[in-house]
């Protein structure tokens, strides 16, 4: 399912990045894993392509051929390649799928503008359809656009803050990962014709996903293979990320916790040059206190909730039982997966 | 005329950058010249004004109230906008309208997240109109930016080449510049129904306009008073700007023509910072050179070349003749004004 999505989304969305100006063609073909920083053909991983898969069940759920969806897949993946370079540069993060990021290769005024440029043309390839439908598909794209934009704010602003609410976390995970999923499970309906209620409830099983998918990355951005990641080990804690088994342990009292806070509270007076320089045990102690108070077991649970409340929505809308199913199969993917 | 463009637009742009999540919102609002550093409220330059202008008489050219164009005006306005945060940072800027720029007061996480917002909020605004107009408007806006962002790409590559030729140079103006003034002054028409025949035509009236514009900023950026422009003494030779004086300049030939070229093939093997250490006198001569081989003039004469092609188009469209002298005027003042 996944692999569908790649093999029919990839080929339009490497023909519209071929539009852009150079050096921005080249940018963003390394940033997808097309070609290797010399300019050589490369076959990298150019991410789980989870995006598409869910544009192409999204037509089919309503009732139309998984093609009527691929615009918006080749849309919804644009989005969010925009994101990630963007996200990459505020992030200071070196390193995605294995790979030096963007600015990192390139420098960061091309990991902006190639960023730009990417957001333009989604919405450029979903107008030029010239359809209502398009029209429509273009608003919700902007909305969740405009949410994802909230959430990287959100996010940014957390890691300064000392104290983060559980509630004010999964308000930014929702924007920041929720909203496009849930665009992307609405897109292929929308453009495909579906009405705005059937569109609600897609969307609806999407954010949720989105919530659960969540979850799992911060999991994994605490415990996670490096290997499997491509990130770094502790990843998320040198970035002082304030993610769900972060605030879930400081929320929730006892010993560990408050043994969490204090660390945390003295690791805000360091600069971001002396937090580099802790080594792996520090951090190892950091996560074993977090898991010590229940920060790594309610985020599994978090994400199980998640994902029982995305299949639930799937039952408010009528659509072809294969296509139920694979929907239901991806979910079940996401909570499970290690990278 | 840019006046009430100024009064008519800026509540809804005010409504709209309202939704941003904090902190965009305030920096957003500081970017526009509505508050301070501090927060409190200003009445700060927030620019000329000249888009929301022509996105009203656009509306008013296809015989509909200029009422008709605001969406339009709020939505190029906030493009336009969305380019100065990114471009400042990209290029470095320290100022702009007198103040210091986003990037340097909040950071360039700022710049860059307040910047894509603004892009995605300008597609919101048009789209939630919901009709087949305000689709057709989003999609010429769209396009508008993409060449925009192109012409940011040329900008930037052509600054560490040693030669630009003038078509180059005009190419990359008029995707910088050009794109977004043409769809400025076909939106409004879009959004009142017009063909796209008529929206054609007033692009064109535009995208000369804009390179009169253009050719204008280019005059200004080395010989313009910096108490008027708000920007630094020969703020573009200070960052390589290849622009159109500069490139006439070498394209003439002759012995300034050919001095001019080796102080800068000169200055291309020092580092910004080395640049940064010159004094006004370095920069002065090097204004002469340019001046001397005729680039100042060339691009005077330019600026006027493109002003009677931009009038000219009017000639191809029916319109009120008092919108008409209203666009005319307009061209004037952009091809007069000292900032």
């Amino acid at each position: 399912m996944l692999e569908r999505g790649r093999t029919l989304a990839t080929p339009v969305l490497r023909a519209a990045v071929e539009r852009l100006a150079p050096p921005m063609d080249t940018v963003a073909a390394y940033h997808f894993g097309w070609i290797d920083a010399e300019g050589r053909p490369a076959h990298g991983d150019s991410g789980k392509a989870v995006r598409p898969a869910l544009a192409l069940l999204s037509a089919e759920a309503a009732g139309r051929a998984p093609e009527v969806g691929i615009p918006g897949a080749v849309a919804v993946e644009l989005v969010h390649n925009f994101s990630l370079l963007h996200d990459d540069l505020m992030d200071g993060d070196e390193q995605r799928r294995h790979r030096d990021t963007v600015w990192k290769v390139y420098g960061p005024e091309q990991a902006i503008l190639v960023g730009d440029a990417l957001f333009a043309l989604a919405n450029e390839i979903l107008l030029e359809l010239g359809t209502v439908e398009a029209g429509r598909a273009t608003r919700r794209l902007t909305t969740a656009t405009r949410k994802l934009i909230d959430g990287q704010a959100q996010d940014i602003s957390y890691e300064h803050r000392e104290r983060v609410t559980v509630e004010e976390c999964l308000e930014m995970e929702g924007n920041k990962t929720g909203a496009l999923l849930a665009c992307a499970v609405s897109i292929g309906a929308v453009l495909g014709g579906a009405d705005d209620r059937t569109a609600d409830i897609l969307e609806a099983y999407g954010y949720h996903l989105g919530l659960a998918f969540q979850a799992v990355d911060d999991l994994l951005g605490i415990w996670g293979d490096p290997e499997a990641t491509g990130k770094q080990t502790w990843s998320d804690l040198r970035q002082r990320k304030k993610s769900l088994p972060v605030v879930a342990a400081l929320a929730a009292g006892g010993e560990a916790s408050e043994r969490l806070a204090e660390i945390l509270a003295a690791d805000a007076k360091l600069s971001d040059a002396q937090l580099a320089d802790f080594d792996e045990e520090e951090f190892a102690s950091r996560a074993a206190l977090i898991e010590e108070a229940g920060g790594r077991e309610w985020t599994s649970q978090e994400a199980r909730r998640q994902h029982a409340t995305a299949i639930e929505a799937l039952d408010r809308v009528d659509m072809p039982a294969e296509v139920r199913a694979q929907l239901v199969a991806l979910a079940d993917f996401v909570v499970v997966r290690k990278r």
